[in-house]
This record gives C-alpha cells, sequence and structure tokens, in this order.
C-alpha cells in the first residue's frame, strides 16, 4: 500500500512537471532544428498509468509554487500558464481501458469490424484506437499534402511525387507505399469544393487530386497487422463547409448492381464518376481509377491474406463509402462471386462523413459485408446532412422510401463512434464550424475517448500540437499557434542568382498505360456477376 | 549601321526569351533546392542596354510564336501568360540615364547629399540609385526580421541575434556587422503601432524591438564607399497604417537643442524619448541607445574618415529624422563644435515618411547640415500627414507658426524624390493603401525611376518578385504569390521526439553595461555646447 502510494506521488510530479516544465528548464540554443523545448502535457506519459487533465475552480497550489521558485532565465518571465490555469493532473490509472493483451495479428477481422466492432467501441479497444488514428493520419495526409494556395500553379494538385510521399510527411515508418493517385474532374457542379488556380498557367484545367492507393510493403509491419493492407485514402476539406450548400439533396440510382433502388446522393455520384476526355488526369473517372487499380493489386498480390481499407473525412468520407460499397459491389474483393470463404474484408474508416446514400443503399452495404466505422463530432453539422428531415432516425423512412418514392430520404451506413470536443480539458470552447468538423480534433478526441460518459483522458503519446494545424481550438495556455501549418514564404525559393521564384514541380503522372487492360478485367468480372456490363465502365 | 541593327535584333530575342521562357526550357526537378526556374522579366538585363516593358494594345506576335512551338512538357500546358500578356519588350538603351564613371569612394560626400542632391535627383544619377536601394534594403531588414505573430511569445522582438543578423537575411555580403539593437517602449499612446503577444509568456510586457545600428567592417566596402559608414535603421509598419490615427497631431518642443520653438509631434517624440524603469530592453530610451551607441563608436573610429546614415520607412522614417537631428543638435558628429572642416556627414534615406516637426524645426535641421532625401509614392497617404492642412506647401505657414503659434503646422525636411506606382508597368492598379505605402514597392520604382515625366524603365537586376513580398501588387502573369514571406509552419518544428514546438530563441541582449559610460560623454559634450545637460539624457 504504502509502495503504491509512492507511485502515485512520484508520476504526479512526473506529470506536472511535464504539464508545467520549470522556466530554468528552458534551454536557449540558436540552431534552427532544435532538440530542447517546452513540452506538452501528454509528453512522456506511460502508456498505462495514463494522467488526465480535468477542470477545477481551485487554483494548483503544488504545482505553481513548484514552478514559481527562483529562475535562471529572467529574460522571458516565466509561463503566466501556470498561475492561469484552470487545470490539474490526477491520476485516472483506472479510469483508462484496459489494454487489450491479444496481438494485432491474431485479431485483425474484428478490428476490422467482421463483427461490427461488437464490444470493441464501447469502452473503445487499445487496437481500435490506434487502427483509428493510424487509417485518420492516412486521411489526414491528403490535407497536408494538397496544394490549396490558389495562387499557385499547381493549385488542386499534391505537392509531392508519389515516390516520396510519405517521406515528405514523415510518414515513411508507416511501412506503406503509395501505388497510384487519384484524380476527378472538377467539371460539376460542386464549385465550393474544387481548387482552383487564379494563375493563368495551371497544371490541369479539369482535374483535382482526390488522393492516393497505398500498399503496406514492410514485411514487419505486414506481420503486425497481420495481413497485407491496401488503403484507399480520399480528400475531403479541410475546414471550408460550404460544399454543403452545392449538394443537390437529389438521389439517383447507383447502377453500379442490379438493384436500381439503391440510391446515392448525385453530387457524390458524380464526383466519382464523371471524367474528362481532354484531360490526362482525368480521362478516366475517380471510379475507373479506384477499380482498375485495385482489380491490379489483388491479381498482383493473389493468393496472400489481404484487407482493402477506405479512409476519408468529410466529403472524401462520402468518396470512401461509395467506393467501398462499389468494389464490393463489383465483386472485386471476391465476395459476390460467392466465395465468402476467402473474401477481402473491407472496411471504412469515416471521419466526419455527411450520409451517401438512402436506406436501400445502407441496407445493400450491409447486405455485402462493407463495414464502415463513422467517427464523429456531435457538435459538427457535416454528419447531419444530406437528409436534415428524413434519415435513419426517422420510424417512417422505409415507408416513406419504398412506398411513396421520397426522394430525400438518406441513411448512415455503419457503426457510429460519437466524440464531443466540449470533453476534452485540452480544447476550449469554439462555435467555429471549422473547427468541429476539423479532422485532426477528430484524432485528438480520439486519443482520449474511453466510451460513453467516461471521462476524457489521452491515453498515446499523440501531439496535441497538431490540433491547431489547421484550426484554432487548443487552449492558448499550450501556446501553440493556430491555423500554423504553412509553407515557408509560399513555396518561393531563391534561385542560384538569388532571385525568388516558385519552383516547377516534377510532373505527376497521369494514368499508367495498362489501366485499360485491368479496367477490362473488371468489366469482365462484373458481366460475370451481373450477366451486363455497366453502362458507365468503359475500358478505353 | 547593319551591325547596330543585328545587336539590336538578338538583344531583343534576348529579353523575350527571359520574359516569356518557351516551355520546353522548363526543367523539372525532384529538389527543392532548384536551380531550374521560370526567370522573370528582368533577368540579365545588360547593365547599360537596359529592357523596358511598356503597355501595348495589341498581341505580341513574334514571342507567342516563338512559344507556341512544340513543347516536350506537354503535362504543364504552356504559359497562357504569352497569350494574355499586353505587354512587350523594346531595346531603350537611350532612354536610360547614362552611368556615372567617377567611383562612388571620390564622389560620396556629394551622394550622401552635401549639395543636397543638385542634379542628382533629375535625372536620377547611377550611384544615388544604387545607394537608395541598398540602405532602403537596409530598411527593409527591420520588417524581414521582426516577429509579428501575436501568437509568438517572442512576438515584439527581432526573430535573430545581432551576430547572425545580416547571414540569416542573406546580407552577409554587404559588409557590414550589427553593433547594437535598439528598443523602444510600448507603454506610450500609439496603440496601433506596437506588436504585442497574445500568449502567457512574453520576452518583455514593455519593449519593442526598434531596429539597430550597424558599421561597415569589411575592407572591400569601406574601400569601394570612400568612408567607413555607420547605419542607422528604424523599423517601421508594414502595411498596417492604422497607426495614422493615433498621431496626435500635437507638437511639443524637442528640447534637445537650445530653441524651444524647434518643434516635433508628441507621439514621434514619445516614442525615441520614452522609457520604463523595470524593462531591461528600454530601460533606456531609444534616444539614450542611439547617442550613446554613436557616441561609443565614434571614439572607437575616431580619425577614420566617416558617415553617418539613417534610414528608415514610414514611421521609421519619423525616427530617422528625428535621431539624425538629434545626434547633430547633440553636437556628436562634431559640427556643433564649430569644427566644420571635420564634421561627419550625417544622411538620412526616409521611405514613405511623414512630416516629423513644425518649419522651424525643418530649418535647424538645415542649419545643422543634416541631409535628408525623401522617397515617395505619390499614392502613398503617409506623407501626407500630420499637417495636412498647414504645411510647407501653405505660404503663410512661417507666418501663422510663428505669429500665431498655430499647434499643427508641419514642415517636411529635405529633398524629394517622387515616384509614381502607376508607371511601372510590372504593377496592376490598386486602391490598397497599404501597397502604395510598402517599401519594397518604393525600391522597385526606384529601380525603373529616371526623373520626372521620362518612362520607367529597370537599370538593376533587383528581383521584382520582392514586390508581392508583403502587398499584392505585381501582375498576374509574373506568377507571384501575394503576401508571400512567411515561416514555415509559424515556426513550429519538430524536436527530436518527433512533437510539433515552438523553439525557444536565443536570449537577445539588453543595454550593454558600458551604455552609461557612453551616455555619461554625451551629456558632458552637450552641457559643453549648450552650457547646460538635457533634461531628459540621464546617466544610469
Amino acid at each position: 500500500m504504502a509502495s503504491s502510494s509512492l507511485s502515485l506521488n512520484d508520476n504526479l510530479n512526473h506529470h506536472l512537471f511535464t504539464l508545467f516544465p520549470r522556466p530554468n528548464n528552458i534551454k536557449l540554443t540558436t540552431k534552427t532544428n532544435v532538440t530542447n523545448y517546452k513540452t506538452f502535457s501528454p509528453k512522456h506519459q506511460p502508456q498505462k498509468t495514463t494522467a488526465m487533465a480535468i477542470r477545477s475552480g481551485s487554483s494548483p497550489s503544488s504545482s505553481s509554487s513548484s514552478v514559481s521558485s527562483t529562475s535562471t532565465t529572467p529574460h522571458f518571465p516565466k509561463s503566466d500558464a501556470v498561475l492561469s490555469s484552470d487545470y490539474h493532473l490526477v491520476d485516472e490509472t483506472n479510469l483508462v481501458n484496459p489494454e487489450d493483451e491479444r496481438p494485432l495479428n491474431e485479431i485483425w477481422r474484428e478490428i476490422q469490424g467482421s463483427d461490427d466492432w461488437e464490444g470493441l467501441v464501447d469502452p473503445l479497444n487499445s487496437h481500435l484506437r490506434r487502427e483509428i488514428i493510424r487509417y485518420g493520419e492516412f486521411a489526414q495526409a491528403c490535407y497536408d499534402s494538397f496544394d490549396f494556395d490558389p495562387h499557385s500553379k499547381y493549385c488542386g494538385t499534391c505537392k509531392y511525387q508519389g515516390a516520396h510521399f510519405f517521406e515528405k510527411l514523415d510518414m515513411a515508418d508507416r511501412g506503406y507505399k503509395i501505388s497510384r493517385y487519384l484524380y476527378a474532374t472538377s467539371n460539376i457542379n460542386l464549385p465550393n469544393f474544387f481548387q482552383k488556380s487564379k494563375m493563368s498557367s495551371v497544371w490541369s484545367q479539369h482535374a483535382n487530386w482526390m488522393g492516393y492507393v497505398a500498399v503496406s510493403t514492410d514485411d514487419d509491419e505486414i506481420r503486425r497487422l497481420g495481413r497485407r493492407d491496401i488503403v484507399i485514402a480520399w480528400r475531403g476539406t479541410v475546414t471550408y463547409l460550404e460544399w454543403i450548400c452545392d449538394l443537390k439533396d437529389i438521389l439517383r440510382s447507383a447502377d453500379f448492381g442490379p438493384d436500381p433502388a439503391v440510391k446515392i446522393e448525385s453530387g457524390f455520384f458524380d464526383l466519382y464518376t464523371k471524367k474528362e476526355r481532354g484531360c490526362k488526369y482525368c480521362s478516366f473517372s475517380a471510379r475507373e481509377q479506384v477499380l482498375a487499380e485495385i482489380k491490379r493489386l489483388l491479381d498482383y498480390y493473389a493468393g496472400e491474406e489481404i484487407s482493402i481499407t477506405v479512409t476519408g473525412h468529410s466529403l472524401g468520407s462520402a468518396l470512401a463509402i461509395l467506393s467501398a460499397y462499389d468494389i464490393a459491389e463489383v465483386g472485386l474483393n471476391g465476395v459476390a462471386l460467392g466465395d465468402d470463404q476467402n473474401k477481402i474484408p473491407i472496411t471504412v474508416y469515416s471521419f466526419a462523413g455527411p450520409r451517401v446514400g438512402n436506406l436501400r443503399f445502407k441496407k445493400r452495404c450491409d447486405e455485402l459485408g462493407v463495414k464502415v466505422l463513422r467517427v464523429v463530432n456531435v457538435h459538427d453539422v457535416v454528419p447531419t446532412v444530406p437528409g436534415i428531415i428524413a434519415n435513419e432516425k426517422f420510424q417512417f423512412q422505409k415507408y416513406i422510401e419504398e412506398t411513396m418514392s421520397f426522394p430525400w430520404s438518406y441513411a448512415h451506413v455503419g457503426v457510429e463512434l460519437g466524440l464531443d470536443h466540449s470533453q476534452s480539458p485540452f480544447l476550449k470552447p469554439s462555435k467555429d464550424p471549422g473547427c468541429a468538423h476539423n479532422l485532426e480534433v477528430h484524432l485528438h478526441l480520439v486519443d482520449g475517448y474511453h466510451g460513453k460518459g467516461k471521462r476524457f483522458c489521452l491515453v498515446s503519446k499523440r501531439d496535441i500540437a497538431l490540433v491547431n494545424k489547421s484550426c484554432d481550438l487548443l487552449r492558448g495556455e499550450y501556446s501553440v499557434p493556430p491555423y500554423w501549418r504553412q509553407d515557408e514564404n509560399k513555396g518561393m525559393v531563391r534561385s542560384s542568382d538569388g532571385r525568388w521564384v516558385l519552383p516547377e514541380r516534377p510532373r505527376l503522372e497521369g494514368h499508367p498505360p495498362d489501366m485499360a487492360e485491368h479496367l477490362a478485367k473488371v468489366l469482365m468480372l462484373k458481366s460475370t456477376i451481373n450477366g451486363n456490363g455497366s453502362p458507365r465502365l468503359e475500358a478505353a
């Protein structure tokens, strides 16, 4: 008992120190790439003995006295954060869900949703937490690499070549490689979604980079995962939500499968299926690009244990669900051929996603075994659209949809993991809808979520500074600038003769030459299943 | 005749090529530090055979046909700039003022204004053009190094240590070294001028970095200049002009010299003379800091040929004129002691400066031999304040000032170099007062100015991209983003354990220990001249 009490105090002191570093711990250096820095609260938290910040009306006397001791750097006054803070730390070891001791490679099918995440979401399983964050970071990579700058002539492209993608994003250790970039035409009616260059010389008048397909190639990672994983990540919008208003809120038949009653929102449908003959990057639709690439990869890795994981945030979530459904409906993963034994699981990690289709669409996804985990923030408006009136919560939805053919009936697919950003003591109150919708905010909340009604308590060492990457939600005492993600000098660099220029970027590959061939195989597969070719899938 | 015609064509082709590089000249590279880039118009312009861009209604057929030839980079469509451009280049050799063949070190006193720039401004002398730009860049360095970010806890400081200042700004080749940083207290009534941190932990509650004193130390540069040069550069405001509204427009006696009728605007006076006892950086006023440092340097370099050059933009120009006057009035440069033969010339290069004092102040500056070259843009509002009603253009100013003691009478000091940004074909029309006031815009205009009524024609190789560093004035066809100067990730860097942090900065030195000693010498000098000590100058 005495030793346990000592250990508690030791932990407490450790956490107090990391939350409020003493000013004389501040190292001053002239280097730009510093190794000395002021740490944030969650740093050095042991995985199982986790510190928890809770709100308190009283001032934290022990912490403030420990900090107000003599400082050796009088020129930089000690942090006021200590005095103004209304937080203190308590040891909440017992409140953190226990670690799942089974290795991931034994239970990966369960973690990917084979049992609809029964018993894994509340309380949140430790493997699942890490996998949600890991796939969320694959989706976040689409934002961190996208050229949003309308003054860049490469606006609308990915800033990096596929071969350097993960390396440029400090994600080389993930053990994945890009196998294909995905594009969509912007010649559809979603004016507030696409990024267009204001510059006269642009890389393409019609295309926007929409994401990528990547494959786990590192042997250690494949062993850890228990299978080779194919990731499809779709780009959405970081904070700008005006594209919601562009949604026509009109359902149309997906016509990917035999049942015309399966309907999806027509804007998402257009984004996924439209193409532009004259454009190098979108002469095939996003749909054709992804189906051809998945077919190619499945052929290439035939015989291996494989998973297909689709991830996306915001509008990218809609594309994720749509493409996952499509892959299953076309039968690429084997299930449509009746080979349930060897079917390749398809899982969607959806973040802040809108509804995609009608109730029949949801049911068809269930029939096909497409598993969707929907991570949402209750303060975010996007998951409430489209279908604000008639949705899965309306008890007569089936009736109005099937009998009345009510055209504005939408249903969410899958299992919801509901988060609440007001529960994180690291975040300040905000009414900014962009912040509530922000993907990094969701990942922070997943890190601290333990179950409905349970206290927020960070588990991993995930950096809280990431929250403010593209929003303003971290409390001021963490001294993290809002919206801090930006390129040095907007990408301008000095050339060898001293002039400032926007460097030319390496050319991005268009469609690979063998794409039509793989697409033809998809068509053959489809006609085997459905007895007819899709009117929309065409080999070039 | 034939050979001259050939040479003209060669030049023309050369210029067309540099203005509109052929798409197949675009090199594609994966490196970030590129050496291949698309060049802008003024590049490679020979110093004497200068290209000139003029507006034209007709499309430049020769250039467009040269560009529309087959491209080897079909993925990046050829620049539309060629087709949409309304510029073409003509050889304007005869329109550029001839180069002054005399070396600078022989005529430097004249260039520094000993004859009030008689015959040097219109047409603009080639040495003077380069010196204006060189000193303007010393003033610009105050902006490029200043931490404006209210979310930085170092907001209001210089981002670099003095020892690395010019190196960090790519100005190491200037041959100057920082000898002292200058600070002012923000506890005066100019709320829209000072930058204050929103962060709880700030470097100083009271101080703002205001500029620097630097000395030419490179032997080659001293030889080229003909003397050792001491530069004082004062920081102003980049684009935010609200501080104009803070000016109380009230004149008060400068009391630096014997004549109480010499008056200056009280806001500038406060900024220059106020101090804050408790503050490490402003326990001496800006005035005391600069006088002590100039005294120290003049003692140290006693016997050498020396010049004092003061430079500043906007509010920094007011401080430049005020401090130049002060140095002369106190007699640091020797003139007040009657030693006109050995007097050290004091020159102010003022950019976009407001009026500073009354007519008597102007006359006293003239008496003391303080030379001021005022570089202004006719579209800029700042040089029209204070004193919009009663100023040097009002014929009865002397009467209302001396007889009526009219309290709002201001006069500009020195010689004006009037520029007009609508004359530069590189710039687009703009009503943004911040752009008209921008220092980089002024430097661009100096580069192309030849005299009143003469055509704008760039002379040096000065990079036009600098215009858009902190404004949006370059025409779109140059593909330079507006407001492009920004730090990567707002200064956030990844620490050794992968977390994003704002690194601690090296501490900035406060006042040097021997400052009081040098200030005491200034006081002694002053009492020798005036017979009394200044009530405001105090040795610590």
